[in-house]
């Protein structure tokens, strides 16, 4: 029994660094191919994925089947499900890739030096990302989509659930390539399910991966961050604030706080403890605390909060580390823009905060001193989105301070290089 | 004795620690410090380098003198010696940091979104740097210099051979942080010389440490790579090619490769291998080849290249993938642009490699298929610096794709952040 397992796993590594190989063979004509071949690409994966769209449901039907028998929590069943419309929202977000500006080689700075150098940074790709993901299939398409479109080569390991689902629109993508004379090894789907083959993806397949994007639960991303010997774009968590200043219109805090906490709560830009400005707290503390209530948000506050707020719960220390993606809010009064500060860089994730204030000192100090991704003034953190900021679209976001922040969408997945024209010069 | 090397390493582990708690406390208010306050700390280290030049001197004799009983080579002694010229270009290279802009807080890019949020991408600094060096002590001050001006605390380990002299610069430098109210710990120097320093850094220091910047011989670079669990900006090696395509200018080519060759052999940036057109045998290799071996250069060349210049050796396999940093070149002839790229895609270590030709094709695809962090048309390789590239000083050099690529100045030690303007706007 040992020796089959070491075997397997023996089987598992040999399969990944086969994997990683051919990823890194495809990624050097993937880098120099033009915008044209890419979204033309792109187009015929988005043409297959809707006229094999009942290939793809009766793969879903599948997974949803043998889900069902697992046991999936209800939550689960629904990120794995896909239907017509969805599989067409699919391909209308791989046709929206397509129409991004292509960013490699696209000059990001150029100069001029005294000696008649001219300087240029080009974007280019980064070379083999390796995104390991959970239950959502539409992941597939995303990932695969953006990367291309980036110029990189791209291993997806997709979670067992949607092993079906996920290899069905996989073969989408890999006729797209084939279409425009791409090669197919520039999207792989890793075809085992083998928690294995996460395992050598973290060591990074004999240096042909060169970027990780873990998307999926805090236990998935804690195991990429710990374990990863290659970077990993990633957020832990996304412990959001919303501070609302004495200087704060009470109608506007009143509705970014709604919005920031219960548009979505499962959300990682879901603001999840409100800071409110003690100067505050008999204007705008009770509007706010009442609408959020009203909207079905459990309240947690300290003891002022409490105090002015009886349904409240008591929160603990425990409430302003946590990250709740649900209805619950915890609430503090804070004195002024400098506690809240002080709030935010203990226990932040530093993923993205927002001020509600009319007092352009106390916004200026909270966009000087707060390290977050994203900072907002007078909107919801729940624009922390890499659509939202006109980026088409994102792989996720980021909380690391190297190389990406924030949203990462398809420049985030890029590198640069200096491009230095000359006449001959020599270095005295 | 056993014990005694536990209790010493566990010292030593408890004094990295305490270094890293206080570089990242000294991060936050560093980080928010004005470029006033950030400038007239750079002006009163380099008055105190001047000033304190004796001091200097004196702890430089004394590291000179251990240096000679414990039997350095010539080379090792002439990095480690310092004297009046170089204690004042040291302190008018720190001067020229402070003449540069200061990157935090200045916008990257900046776009409005239809619903009106303003969004701003702006530099921040990265955090903690950890720079580990070996025998030129000058780098203390250029490290700690460069990394200040970023916002960045620092921790500096240089080498054993120089510690005294090490000690004394970084004596002034934190005199210019105290003159300027800076926090002293925003440069710490680790005050051991115990390799187990070493290895606390690359362990990261609990999460204190952002990134680490080796800056010395190969084995140094090795081993950071390697094992540190940070990222890290360097390079392992610079095999720096140079193509002379058939269409190049004759006397430019012999220019350019007698200086990327010549002008300093121990640098990253200079040429190890000489690729020319096969269609410039008969016009272009000889005069190259010439002056070269004129200028006291040793010509290792294949097999076409030997039977047409009888006072080349022959290269061997190894020779492609070596980096002499001495007086030898090794000489290719290639079927044009095309086996060029090919070899240097095989050979290169992707630092640096230039191009001789006026035919604009040729430069296009070298240009554009060559993924290396700098590329050069008509110029020396030698160029391949901060300096020369303007950017007023650099910590280094980096091969690797991810933040910072080519030379590593300001703005490459920097991260950003997002600030977005709204007017109340929430997320429908």
């Amino acid at each position: 029994m040992l020796k089959a397992n070491e075997q397997a796993r023996a089987d598992v590594a040999r399969l990944m660094a086969e994997l990683g190989a051919r990823a890194r063979a495809a990624a050097r004509p993937l880098a120099i191919a033009s915008a044209e071949a890419k979204n033309a690409a792109l187009a015929a994966m988005a043409d297959a994925l809707v006229a094999r769209a009942d290939e793809i449901l009766a793969a879903n039907e599948d997974d949803m089947r043998r889900g069902a028998q697992a046991g999936l929590s209800a939550a689960l069943m629904d990120r794995l499900k896909l239907d017509r419309q969805r599989i067409e929202a699919m391909a209308a977000g791989v046709r929206a890739i397509a129409g991004l500006d292509d960013p490699v080689g696209s000059v990001i700075a150029a100069w001029e030096r005294p000696n008649g150098l001219s300087i240029e940074r080009v974007r280019t790709p980064l070379g083999v990302i390796g995104v390991i993901y959970e239950s959502r299939p539409n992941v597939t398409a995303d990932a695969g989509a953006l990367c291309l479109k980036a110029g990189n080569a791209v291993i997806l390991r997709g979670g067992s659930d949607s092993a079906r689902s996920s290899a069905a629109i996989h073969a989408c993508l890999t006729e797209g390539l084939a279409r425009a004379g791409l090669p197919q090894d520039a999207i792989q789907r890793v075809p085992v399910t083998d928690r294995a083959a996460v395992g050598e993806m973290l060591k990074g397949l004999d240096g042909n991966l060169d970027v990780i994007v873990p998307r999926g639960g805090r236990g998935l991303v804690e195991r990429v961050q710990r374990e990863a010997r290659v970077p990993v774009f990633a957020h832990l968590e996304g412990i959001c604030h919303l501070y609302i200043d004495a200087s704060a219109m009470r109608d506007m805090a009143v509705a970014v706080a709604l919005n920031a906490k219960m548009r979505r709560t499962g959300i990682c830009g879901a603001a999840e403890t409100l800071l409110v400005d003690r100067a505050a707290a008999d204007t705008h503390l009770l509007p706010v605390l009442e609408a959020l209530a009203a909207a079905g948000c459990e309240i947690r506050g300290d003891a002022a909060v409490c105090a002015r707020f009886p349904a409240a719960l008591p929160a603990s220390e425990e409430d302003w580390r946590t990250e709740y993606l649900d209805a619950i809010i915890s609430v503090k009064l804070v004195d002024g823009v400098d506690e809240a500060i002080r709030h935010i860089e203990t226990y932040s994730s530093h993923h993205t905060e927002a001020i509600v204030a009319e007092d352009p000192r106390a916004v200026e100090r909270f966009f000087n001193e707060i390290d977050s991704a994203i900072l907002l003034h007078n909107a919801s953190t729940q624009f922390a989105d890499g659509g939202e900021f006109g980026m088409g679209a994102e792989i996720g976001i980021a909380t690391g301070k190297m190389h990406a922040r924030g949203p990462v969408g398809v420049e985030q997945l890029t590198s640069f290089k200096y491009r230095v024209r000359g006449s001959g010069q020599v270095r005295p």
